[in-house]
């Protein structure tokens, strides 16, 4: 993208060591644009900020500083968005704490679409991954545009889910990073990046060069809720950061929807939390179309395929029945064993080949569940 | 029991064919007991019932009608309960249509025991069968009585796990079936009815001889509810029966209760349901024990098991030094902050956790306090 002056101040502004949204906030409100900022003489910048960062502020634009930055933005995939900018989601301006400006790699379009937060748990059952999958390709078909932070497990299937839609009526996939739009994290997740970059966007309020951080990973869920109409939590066990992000979502005023689960699955405790305190139950994405209703216009799709589209194959009559007895939670062989009055060394095998074939997960701690 | 002659003309007024429910609460109402009712003459009857009942009652108690059922009231357990008795459930005066009378056959006091109902599909999943059986035996050690509708699946796991209670704290378990107390329905709950029988109860307003009609089954599910604080639906299909109990709960303003479960699960759909509709989601019995709060005085359990051995309460390290910090006045984040040297992202995480688990709440203004 071209860099002028301007963006060359709002970019410098966002720089400035120690300088915290909110006094940055209050320069832009009480003496205007950032080059004017630059222009400003210590002694009234005093009034508004600690006196160091007054003292940065009055020494001007630190050009050595902008360099790695703009030999980013020499890349046309690469933008810098600001408040005053067109571009910027509109959504931000109504929570508390605003970015002053945003990192964007791919589609502008995208940061004013409308779009929902589909988030959860890092260390997700395969079910719930599935669950992921097909909410946020449903949802995308209905031209939802799927929000989420690319992290392991519920947030990368989100948005894998969305890519998979494809077609103008899509609402395509924007993923909120905790790192500087340089780096990817986590590592696993390059391939994912890479496919939002080129079809969908990654956004970040940090600057170039900026490492995974710790800290930076709840900070981002604000402008993941922020820019979205409501949030799905797919799966949560009680510690998961994605309960952060709907609790955001409640604090601004945005719809929080829930899958339940087993009340034996520790990936749906937190899930089952939040539907305790009000969240919204939702079994299929028609279910958040419908609470929606008026905020979202649904394009017409044209195609839209079935939530769930793993076909079970045919079955043998055994392993049927074991799917029976396996029912959808959890369940340790023992106690299949004794449902199905087989005994474990029998079971084994015939697990073994479902596992293969797709129809159960193994879970942590030896349990065993359907998938469909 | 001794049966004498007001007790023989409330149960022939029970028999007079045709006459409904409200009919006869009219009667009872405007005439007085059933024996006066006898002695009135058609002519007045007539003036709160149809000329052929009218005539009927006016012909006097048919004795002969009378048999069979006295023969049943030889065996000491066997009792029946009229609105005027002390014994008749008190919790029914409360809905629209109760009983005149009812067949019972077991423990008297447990017509009167706070009960709840747990009731659920009779199609059920293993793990289903093990929630209803775990809730109940849970619900009863805490000095609930059971009630349900002795049906294949839920029904008959409620029950069962209610009277794994042993001791006097126990709630006990009451079936309210729909054929008359001579009918075991279905065959295959044979020995449960023995047990019911002799450690808890078995209730029906149908005569003695009635067998398993289609239409009485639906009906005994207001006296299900009625009886009870309120209803847990364990599990229940789309077309469970179970959906009515709860419905007639609601209409009684009693609580309903569901589990839920996974989204694929047609076990699972009822509940759901349910729970979009406004039901209560639980997680263990303990969550339905909070939500009664006054309305049951719970009993002290001497040896009251874990609700749920997946539900570590032990706290992390970090969790608990966070508490200790916390004290046990409002404190704001910067605060405890500070106290703990954590940054407030790293304490914003926990502090949920701790939410959700139940030990702190949040207060407003955003201060978070100890519970315990």
């Amino acid at each position: 993208m071209i860099v002028d002056d301007s963006l060359k101040a709002w970019l410098a502004l966002s720089l400035i060591r120690g300088l915290g949204g909110e006094s940055a906030r209050r320069l832009l409100k009480e003496i205007g644009l950032p080059e004017a900022i630059f222009a400003t003489p210590a002694s009234i910048l005093k009034s508004y900020v600690k006196a160091n960062i007054a003292a940065q502020i009055a020494q001007g634009i630190d050009e050595d500083a902008l360099v790695s930055t703009l030999a980013w933005l020499q890349d046309d995939n690469n933008h810098i968005v600001t408040l005053a900018d067109n571009d910027y989601p509109q959504a931000l301006l109504n929570i508390p704490d605003p970015p002053i400006l945003l990192y964007v790699k791919g589609r502008l379009d995208l940061l004013n679409h409308q779009a929902l937060a589909v988030v959860g748990s890092r260390n997700a059952t395969p079910q719930g991954i599935n669950n992921a999958e097909a909410f946020a390709q449903s949802l995308s078909e209905s031209g939802l545009c799927i929000i989420s932070g690319m992290a392991h497990g519920i947030d990368a299937a989100a948005h894998r889910g969305a890519l998979r839609c494809q077609g103008n009526h899509c609402g395509g996939s924007v993923a909120i990073v905790g790192t500087g739009l340089d780096k990817v994290y986590p590592a696993a997740n390059r391939d994912l990046a890479h496919a939002l970059a080129e079809y969908g966007a990654l956004i970040s309020e940090f600057p170039i060069g900026t490492p995974p951080l710790a800290a930076n990973f709840p900070r981002r869920n604000r402008i993941i809720s922020g820019m979205s109409l409501g949030c799905l939590v797919v799966e949560a066990s009680l510690k998961s950061g994605s309960l952060i992000t709907a609790r955001l979502a409640l604090e601004q005023s945005r719809d929080v929807f829930a899958i339940p689960g087993s009340i034996h699955s520790p990936q749906s405790k937190g899930s089952h939390a939040l539907l305790k305190q009000g969240a919204k139950l939702v079994e299929a994405a028609q279910d958040i179309l419908e609470e929606l209703g008026s905020l979202f216009i649904s394009e017409p799709a044209t195609n839209q395929p079935p939530l769930d589209n793993h076909d079970p194959q045919e079955l043998e009559t055994s392993d049927a029945a074991i799917l029976e007895h396996l029912g959808h939670d959890p369940v340790n062989v023992e106690t299949l064993s004794t449902r199905c009055g087989l005994t474990v060394a029998e079971l084994s095998a015939m697990l073994l080949t479902l596992e293969l074939a797709g129809h159960i997960s193994v879970l942590p701690g030896g349990m065993y569940q359907r998938v469909h």
